[in-house]
């Protein structure tokens, strides 16, 4: 069964040329295939997260942008931002910390810039109202550039960033987060996961990438140590702050390496990038930054996270745009492959291969425990419970 | 002796607070001190190339402008983008690939936004027209975002974005390169090793990333190769597209991987991240892009490069920003090390540490190599050679 309500923001990419490779570089993808557990259908999971939020108090249009991206994360493959953190989004409404009635407003802006308060809202709603700003500004002077103060965790980066492509604009978006990396030779964690995503439309076709600034997701440590396996060199640390492969001391450590691992390896440029992200969010924004962001789920204590959105038209530029960005991505899937097997990808097209997948499946297969959790909380809120098809 | 006609750009940056660490990260600068050499004062550097760049009729103004680039390289360390290109840069002039006479002109622009036609004319002649543009349109409406074509090299990106922050701005800069690095999983190299580079001011300090997006430099290999050494896993190709640790090998075949290594160490992202570059500069800007730019040295024929200048207002946003920029990165420098004899640094903490050691030395040390092709070239361009300090 297709999944028609998530094809506004995603709708586009599917008619893009897709290759069915394996999703090797999805470890939470992995997870779901190795583990059986449920199939739901797509407007199944979107319901029941919708359900979840109103039962606290949401209000019924703003749990369903809530359920649309969390939704999202699951049909495009990145497990660890679906479904599986609705619990965390219902728990911080319920105490408070996260104000789901707040409107977001513009504290101050130009022609080509807003600063955005979010008033503690939910992630996005704050996210939607401003990358839409961002959108309607480089309409008119080629570039807008927001960023926003009093934000929640707002699900993948790449859910704003898309909203540029349907416009046939280039949109960007980043966000703060919780602070589990080491800066290079750092014994402990000062910054987060930082993410950047980039959408770049190209007629029928398009590029996102959405990609935490770390070598690896603490998702991908936890099934290493599942399945009793090291980790490779350069994915986290141990408390000494030396680096660690042994996947039990790296969970309990929790302290990820940024992109690029070890210095030796250039991890230092992975560390500038979290850096640069943390500028563009938090200092910017004078949101909570740094070392300073609460742990998610940890108190009531507001996130009061920093985002930057940015959306920039082509047709400020050279004519012609798109048709150059389809050719230099057709020319990099159809470089030769070191491996037959695994052919050249651009970013995104994992998650379009997934996509397909979901929808010949006929949902969203989860693993076991995820259901499980998932009845668990329909039983606490009292609403439906998913129905599952296989 | 102290380099006061570098202090425009970096001066500020040296009222900083300096770590005194060991640059390890700087595989030039080990270069430097592994060979002896020759020390040269900075001011000396500078007349030296500004000659030879006078020489092929370049305008005296130009052929400075270029100098200042160039020496500022070698000051901060990376001795890749310095004197070393120098004969590059008087062979593109020289067979007229390079139009040294030509002045940069905007094609279409908007409040925020421009489009700019290089001419083939100097790479920091276009580069420093294009950033003071992005830079007079960001005081007037918070950000300023211009794409050059009909560029050449321009040198460190970092020259750039370090304009913004006498003006309390933050810059950032971008360039397409030629094709040198493989896209995860292909076999050849389809896109350039594309720097970001980001300066953000932070009072009397700041931070300057600039950086390539693949893992290591081909002068890294090259100096590993000198030494007999094996590559770390992750640096380069061979040519049947796999990972090798041969330097002799890598050297050779000349395909860099990018920031993360191979497709299990997230090589993708620093992938993806070139490809954002190429975005930015190429694809925007209707210049060559991709597999498509010419290799540096090849031929008579245009480089065609396109780049990218941001340049953004902090006072756009949340008032405050140089001061949450200070404490952030005070409190990265001041986490714990791993090993106490590093401690942690911020970007361009490394660059600082050996400007001073430039001072302290009277001048910049090259390698016995690089004297003896200054002074071929002095003799082939019949301009004064280097006078060498020691």
């Amino acid at each position: 069964m297709p999944a028609p309500a998530l094809r506004g923001a995603a709708g586009r990419l599917t008619r893009g040329c897709v290759h069915r490779a394996e999703l090797v570089r999805h470890a939470s993808c992995s997870v779901q295939a190795d583990r059986g557990g449920a199939v739901i259908a797509v407007a199944e999971v979107r319901r029941f997260i919708a359900d979840a939020m109103k039962a606290v108090g949401t209000a019924p249009d703003r749990a369903h942008l809530l359920a649309d991206v969390l939704v999202e994360a699951d049909y495009r493959g990145h497990y660890s931002h679906g479904l599986n953190r609705l619990e965390l989004y219902v728990d911080d409404v319920s105490d408070g910390s996260c104000v789901a009635s707040a409107d977001p407003r513009v504290l101050r802006e130009t022609a080509a810039t807003a600063w955005v308060d979010g008033g503690h809202g939910l992630g996005p709603v704050v996210g939607r109202f401003s990358m839409e700003l961002a959108l309607s500004k480089a309409k008119e002077v080629g570039v807008g550039w927001v960023v926003a103060k009093g934000s929640n965790h707002y699900g993948i980066a790449g859910w704003y960033s898309m909203l540029a492509l349907e416009r046939k604009m280039l949109g960007m978006s980043f966000t703060n987060t919780s602070p589990l990396v080491s800066p290079t030779r750092s014994k402990k964690a000062a910054l987060g996961t930082n993410p950047i995503s980039v959408a770049v439309p190209a007629g029928k076709d398009s590029y996102v990438l959405d990609m935490a600034t770390t070598a690896a997701a603490l998702g991908k440590i936890e099934m290493q140590r599942r399945r009793g396996q090291p980790l490779p060199v350069g994915w986290a640390q141990g408390p000494d702050g030396a680096v660690t492969t042994d996947a039990d001391l790296a969970y309990k450590t929790q302290c990820l390496m940024p992109l690029g691992g070890a210095e030796d390896s250039a991890g230092y440029k992975g560390y500038g990038l979290a850096l640069m992200v943390e500028t563009f969010c938090g200092l910017l924004s004078g949101s909570a930054y740094g070392p300073d962001v609460r742990r998610w789920g940890s108190s009531g204590e507001t996130a009061n996270l920093g985002q930057c959105f940015i959306a920039l038209d082509p047709a400020a530029f050279a004519p012609g745009f798109e048709d150059r960005a389809a050719d230099l991505i057709g020319k990099l899937r159809s470089m030769e492959p070191a491996d037959p097997a695994k052919p050249v990808l651009v970013p995104g097209d994992p998650e379009r291969a997934h996509m397909e997948h979901v929808d010949q499946q006929g949902g969203v297969r989860y693993v076991a425990q995820q259901v499980e959790s998932s009845e668990k909380l329909a039983q606490r809120l009292q609403i439906t419970p998913m129905k599952v098809l296989a």
